[in-house]
């Protein structure tokens, strides 16, 4: 969340000017069939935390489907578009929010002039992904690396501003975790653009979520950076979880369930591994910020969380489920599950 | 990696003083057979990274379990005794490495004088473990938290210095990030003793990574903490994996494998997840500091990955397998796997 950007309109979302940080995730395969199984896995994102969704356009094809899911989706929809350009024309006659384009890949200044000028008829954002490992052939080499990619983006950022379109959001993204905190550290001290934050090729789920959250937390807390994604090797459900993470903690005013658990020992004798991996999914479901503790010790269990909004701690055959306010349960472990499902619904 | 905490040895390893960060995990299940399945389990947790591993010992037969498994580990062992001081006097029988207690767990004064001569005689380490969810019932609700949990440590900590014992480790942990930061810098502006970090029941994996990020590496990157435990309601070997990747952001001098790959989206013709998911393993276990990148696309993955040691990229029915300084390889599809690992193996 950032002051002092600019705020750009996204569909129904505003990014920049202080308002929110919006997660993002972009969706991992082609744009199938529009039928009510997509629809409600993009609704299901949105409970997620996401905020925007991001569609790779490889074709004229997948414009079309674009489009037609433009006018369903429940979330703003992100073009994503690499060298043609005449996709990205043919998106903008849909309703979708934003397109994403890759510096250098539209060419000549009068296609970036009648991309621009559609986008701006028809409202929609533009952002400039500057990616690391796509670098213009003269910054390709550069020592310093923060630089050139601020550099590679402030000269597409050029191109815009010479057209008068201002509804730009910018991302440089680099899959080195110090490279990527610089590079947004010198554009922010530079412009009033808002910056979407990333880290690219940032791995499977461990490493990419360790790198995510290393950037992303470290900018978001300085003050830099108006939307988010984390990208993993995994799931847009797991991008999500980490992304709405990682903004609950760097920006305060959760709005995501809270999780908090025993990582297991061997005093425990509660699964909290097993139990969780049975309902996590219906705990980040509620999409709203509440604190789930699932602990493996009635001893220490309800004494250490006893601020969470619902809790569960197990043990010697037994579980007890704690309810902020409200005192606690002994129930049968064989009846756990069902206990905890019954009070998860009240909530 | 702190340069200004004082050195404490910790069986074969060096906390503190300046020496490299030390990823700990610990052990899940109670104790069981030591045998060679336990044993090879341990090594492999060292060849993920990890440098010091805890159990918890509940009772003497745990004690004596353990017992046996230090005199064959690999890795440096810490008994984890909550409440029972006489467990840990028994510990101290056999080669372990360190002893971690929680506060106000050990009673009169008398016992501490015994243990702490008893550990000082067999060159045994002291972690004293303070926990968020488990303080002093003065300090329980005092507003600010942070001193709370320095002023618990700091209780245990004198009854020790009066004692002239000081192979002493401190962590305080609580489950919320600001929390713990705030209460490390501010342990580490008044001692010198080194500091072990974590947050407390950090939950699942992707909120649990996200937060120990959060705060680890923060404080890690100020020059605070000295060996860390990401806590995870997950296994040991993600717990070590997710320390190891911290460790190498905050301090740099990698010691384990990184590995870069694509989110995979609707251009991808690779599937980058399912190649990670039959890889990652084994990547992980080579236990060296190589970066082998996972790329969804044949058109710019080579130039994105370029640095990487190696590197696949797949699409159109055909992997493209590349190593640092030598000649891309264009191989079929489905021998994608084998050409990987031969090139894996020659690593």
């Amino acid at each position: 969340m950032n002051g002092t950007t600019r705020t750009v309109k996204v569909g129904n979302v505003l990014i920049g000017g202080g308002h929110p940080t919006i997660v993002q995730s972009m969706w991992k395969e082609a744009i199938g069939q529009i039928d009510t199984a997509l629809t409600a896995r993009v609704d299901a994102l949105g409970r997620l935390g996401c905020g925007i969704l991001r569609f790779a356009v490889p074709d004229m094809d997948a414009a079309e489907r674009l489009g037609e899911l433009a006018a369903v989706s429940s979330l703003p929809l992100v073009a994503d578009i690499h060298f043609d350009w005449k996709i990205a024309l043919r998106c903008l006659d849909f309703p979708i929010a934003k397109i994403r384009i890759n510096p250098g890949n539209i060419g000549a200044r009068w296609k970036v002039a009648e991309l621009a000028g559609k986008a701006s008829d028809k409202g929609v954002a533009i952002r400039i992904g500057v990616n690391g490992g796509s670098m213009p052939k003269d910054l390709e080499d550069r020592a310093d690396r923060p630089a050139a990619l601020v550099e590679a983006a402030e000269r597409e950022v050029a191109a815009f501003d010479e057209l008068g379109f201002t509804a730009l959001i910018v991302s440089m993204k680099a899959s080195d975790v110090d490279e990527t905190i610089r590079a947004n550290r010198l554009f922010a001290s530079r412009h009033d653009i808002p910056l979407h934050l990333g880290v690219t090729e940032a791995g499977p789920a461990i490493p990419g979520i360790v790198r995510s959250t290393a950037a992303l937390y470290t900018l978001l807390k300085e003050g830099i950076g108006d939307t988010i994604r984390v990208s993993l090797s995994d799931s847009e459900e797991n991008e999500t979880i980490a992304g709405s993470e990682i903004v609950a903690l760097a920006d305060g005013g959760r709005k995501n369930p809270s999780i908090i658990s025993c990582p297991k020992c061997g005093r425990a004798g509660f699964d909290t591994h097993a139990f969780l991996s049975r309902w996590q999914g219906r705990i980040y479901a509620l999409g709203k910020p509440v604190t789930i503790a699932v602990m493996g010790c009635v001893v220490n269990g309800p004494g250490e969380a006893r601020h969470a909004d619902l809790g569960i701690a197990g043990g010697g055959g037994k579980a007890i489920i704690f309810r902020k306010g409200a005192i606690p349960r002994t129930v049968p472990l064989e009846d756990a599950d069902s206990e905890f499902g019954e009070e998860l619904s009240r909530l």
